[in-house]
């Protein structure tokens, strides 16, 4: 008897962290494994333990290869999503055009898709989480890089060279400050975890974890109020050109920093409301993204399903 | 005997005048009028004009509606394509919701199909012109305003509300001049043609004209050289931002001000190379408009098309 392919596997690989997770066929988690990416110095190691992961979850689970669809591989860089190769990854050194689908293919004898790990939160945002509801989409994770996905009619748009989306890097002045991607006056510069560290640090004389500068918002302080409300007014202009040029009907925000909460959200939507064009602010939303840190090994999960049924209708299958 | 549907009629309204023609088949221009639009202050006078012009153009080739597959108008603002309702002109008072498709079908009797200026200049530029050879495109029209039309996968994307591509209106600064969109520090407040004109004006110490300015620019002259590359670095700013969100294969700027020939595009060309993410640049061409003034006419007539026969790749059926 043919076995049905019910389950998939999910990973999500970044700077620090690498995530695996096997997901049934409508995306839940099922269980979840996190390594420290840390001594993985060597390609060859990380590659190793990728596929590690994926063995571990089998036995684990006692599933046989043909029970998994596929293995869909969020990486923190622009990736040829169609041909399976890795660009670069501007964090990790070492790799340049390494044909990673291919290597692992092989390795695992099970499919394999790639993709960048914000499009993978975005597609995930889009078919199950905040933005479900909507048909033209711009995602944004906020983080010590500040990244991006966009959905365009329903669909990933990935650009004419696997990368777009990069948000972070759009100048929020004409001049400023050099950015780590060549470029000066991006918006990474300004409100990346690293520069908002840095003000805290200035305005409270003393080292500040951002989850307790998000607490102090919380409770009112105004010093830590101050903080969120230039990062969201930064954000918010930023976005407003985003939104007058795309002319989304949603704006997801997810990643680490938007735990800030409501000072940073109030600011980001009075700044679109007071600098975009009102035919643009009245079909738009800004919502936090619903599916927190899992939603790259989910949004893997739903790649794999995108490309083994491509006419499958993600989102109302999922519908619950 | 059925008579076929050879001839589109192309309309392109503007603030100051009113173009009509008559393309064959393969969009060239057959025939074409141009109308001040200055005495037309009421709405139904305008479309009076519109529906005369059209019928002008019948009688003059001795057309009988039968023969026309339909007539397409760029409008100067806001537009809903799929249901023929202009949302409202930003330079052109009491429009607002009108129903303009529906009313000139029924005054002319012939299909009417409507989008937005830049739109329809992006579609022609795209299907006929400097972005034939691409796949996802950002086109850009500097003039007194600075507007914009975005190609997503070889379609025309025209946003939630259909009112995506306002590329004048994404900031260039944090803070900055208000702009008449009622954001602040917009692109169009820094190279719209009345900025250069002001520009202009200062350096020269007397009024003189954008073409004067050009001209002298191509001779040399260092005070219009620095004008110029001035608006082409602050241009390239704005657009290394759309680079790095959109990585699209070509940026194709038209309108007037393009005419300044190799100064404004090497500082463009210069800017984005520095400003934009590498990836990005890689697979970018900037290039210049080629269908000048008659873009709008062409694109109204490939709009009638398309909207005739949905599935017909115009690209390919237009190939010479």
């Amino acid at each position: 008897m043919a076995q049905t392919k019910s389950f998939c596997i999910g990973i999500d690989l970044g700077g620090t962290n690498l995530k695996a997770a096997l997901l049934d066929r409508t995306c839940r988690i099922i269980d979840k494994r996190v390594l420290s990416t840390a001594s993985f110095r060597k390609k060859e190691h990380l590659i190793q333990a990728v596929a590690g992961s994926v063995d571990a979850l089998l036995v684990t689970h006692k599933l046989t290869k043909n029970q998994v669809l596929g293995v869909g591989l969020g990486l923190p860089g622009p990736v040829d999503a169609d041909k399976g190769i890795v660009h670069f990854f501007p964090n990790i050194p070492g790799w340049k055009e390494v044909d990673l689908g291919r290597i692992l293919h092989r390795r695992l004898g099970i499919p394999v898709f790639l993709d960048n790990d914000a499009n993978l939160m975005s597609l995930a945002e889009y078919t199950l989480g905040a933005a479900r509801a909507s048909r033209n989409a711009v995602c944004l994770t906020l983080g010590t890089g500040v990244g991006g996905g966009i959905i365009i009619e329903g669909r990933l748009y990935r650009g004419s060279g696997y990368a777009a989306g990069e948000i972070g890097h759009m100048p929020l002045n004409e001049r400023g400050r050099s950015c780590n991607c060549g470029g000066s006056a991006c918006l990474e510069a300004y409100v990346g975890n690293r520069r908002i560290m840095k003000e805290a640090l200035a305005g409270f004389g003393k080292k500040i974890s951002l989850e307790e500068l998000s607490r102090l918002a919380g409770a009112g302080n105004s010093r830590a109020v101050r903080i969120w409300a230039q990062a969201g007014r930064r954000l918010g202009v930023v976005l407003s050109g985003v939104v007058n040029l795309l002319n989304p009907d949603i704006i997801v925000i997810g990643g680490g920093v938007a735990n800030a909460g409501r000072v940073l959200f109030d600011a980001i939507r009075k700044t679109i409301a007071q600098r975009a064009m009102p035919v643009q602010v009245k079909s738009l939303r800004v919502a936090k993204a619903k599916l927190g840190n899992d939603a790259g090994l989910i949004g893997a999960a739903i790649l794999v399903q995108q490309n083994s049924s491509p006419t499958r209708n993600l989102r109302r299958s999922f519908t619950q």
